[in-house]
């Protein structure tokens, strides 16, 4: 019991708080939506005590947009190449000795920026889990999907692309927004959507897949599958030229799929791996590596 | 003054009507927001009466969205290749002998479904009044961006890409709102994002111009810039793959400087040509050739 604390993943619009014992095991959790952005005032210390309330009065370490600059506080980011220690190095204390947040991690070589928060934990507590080797192309799907080079256990490189976000805002009120709101699945309208998306040409795919409808090449029902394949199809054919080997999906149980089903559609293999079982192993292995 | 007409280009949020006289000269004309959207109740026999009081009860010739299932009636779609007299042929008379509707054209070779409504009567009035060869490749800028290929004076085909629909999206709301809301001009910063663009990866393109910003990399005040280059240039670099020769920039005045800055980027030459002229000689020569 001396040596529990707590961890917290904390989003913009959701948070997971796990309470954790010296052995690493998980022996309480809860999830809300109490997610960076729905915080009043900004006053995180109180939210901070309302955990403690629940899962016990110990030491806290919080992951994500917690540390970002709408967040707590701005944490910071660790440039690439980075592991476990930079992280652990790089703990920003927000209450001395008893709460600490994660940098997150960036990346700027040839004028190219990028940045991550939250994604490195799961990416490195992935390979200190061995659900991902050392070496490997890893996808985490999502509002803004995260692309991350591994070599050697740290991260390399990475790229963000802004696949869910564009999905939604297509949803909300576009031209294209008739049938978005039905489900996406793969299928024969997907890996039609991934196969124009692999073409590179975003922004006509997207208005075709319109005149599609309006001329009455595709059903209604298919239209959110074939332009999640567009989007989908769109990402990962760029990040997987030239790639070779297994792609590793990092993702919460279900939401891997489409990801493996445009990968498989574009001549890879995947495997699909538990990011919340990634994330448990990589917030303890910086737990342990704390000053 | 017996040989008198009404012209209207009516689209989804404005529409111009001219009273234009038996030599093709336009005497009189307006521009107002009674746009099809906002057409309350579909009426649009009393919306063309009331065009009618203020240019004289004269017959009516109207092109754009009027014609689609949103507007007056659909007009239907030409197929391409499509000219001036299979426009002509396909009028759909809303009031016998005395209001038409001009189709619009859709092309569906190879699986790819594309739309046009109203643009068609620009371009085939550019080539009617000697403003675009008879064999051109010409760009219409504008919340949905069309490309279409000239041969022999006809429409031989087009593609349609979403470029200022998602750049609005973008503005709203995402991400990537932060400095959209100001001007997008040629510079610097607007090529660099052409250039990042024309490199076929947009969706990962739009989450590094915001980690740009985040990261310091980028001022605030470039945002508009680079992000209008990154969808500019996602477009034009895809229709100018092995294009030789000019490409036309088909735009209302001072609209086409953005494309024509994004074609020269990418080391081809643009002539901008003013639609408004085109859009007169295109529905006069169309009601020449009325049956």
């Amino acid at each position: 019991m001396t040596g529990d604390w707590i961890a917290v993943d904390w989003g913009s619009t959701n948070r997971r708080a796990l309470r954790i014992d010296a052995d690493g095991t998980v022996v309480e959790h809860f999830r809300d939506d109490r997610g960076v952005l729905v915080v009043a005032g900004g006053d995180f210390a109180t939210e901070a005590a309302t955990i403690r309330a629940r899962l016990g009065d110990l030491p806290m370490l919080c992951a994500g947009m917690v540390g970002s600059n709408r967040g707590w506080v701005d944490a910071g980011y660790v440039p690439v190449p980075a592991g476990l220690e930079a992280l652990a190095a790089g703990l920003c204390w927000v209450e001395p000795s008893r709460t600490a947040i994660v940098p997150g991690v960036c990346r700027t070589a040839g004028g190219r920026a990028d940045v991550m928060r939250g994604e490195e934990v799961q990416l490195l507590g992935a390979v200190a889990a061995g659900l991902v080797p050392a070496d490997a192309l890893v996808v985490q799907p999502g509002t803004h999907a995260k692309w991350a080079t591994l070599a050697g256990g740290m991260i390399a490189d990475f790229t963000t692309a802004m696949v869910g976000e564009v999905f939604a805002l297509l949803s909300k009120g576009s031209l294209l927004a008739d049938g978005l709101d039905m489900p996406a699945a793969d299928g024969a309208a997907f890996r039609a959507g991934v196969a124009r998306g692999a073409e590179g040409d975003l922004l006509a795919g997207l208005f075709g897949a319109r005149a599609a409808l309006v001329l009455g090449k595709r059903d209604r029902c298919d239209q959110a599958s074939y332009v999640s394949g567009l989007l989908i199809g769109s990402d990962t054919a760029v990040r997987l030229a030239g790639h070779r080997g297994l792609v590793h999906v990092l993702a919460e149980a279900g939401l891997g799929g489409l990801y493996a089903a445009a990968i498989d559609a574009l001549g890879h293999r995947a495997v699909v791996v538990n990011s919340a079982d990634a994330f448990v192993a990589g917030i303890s292995a910086i737990w342990q590596r704390r000053a």
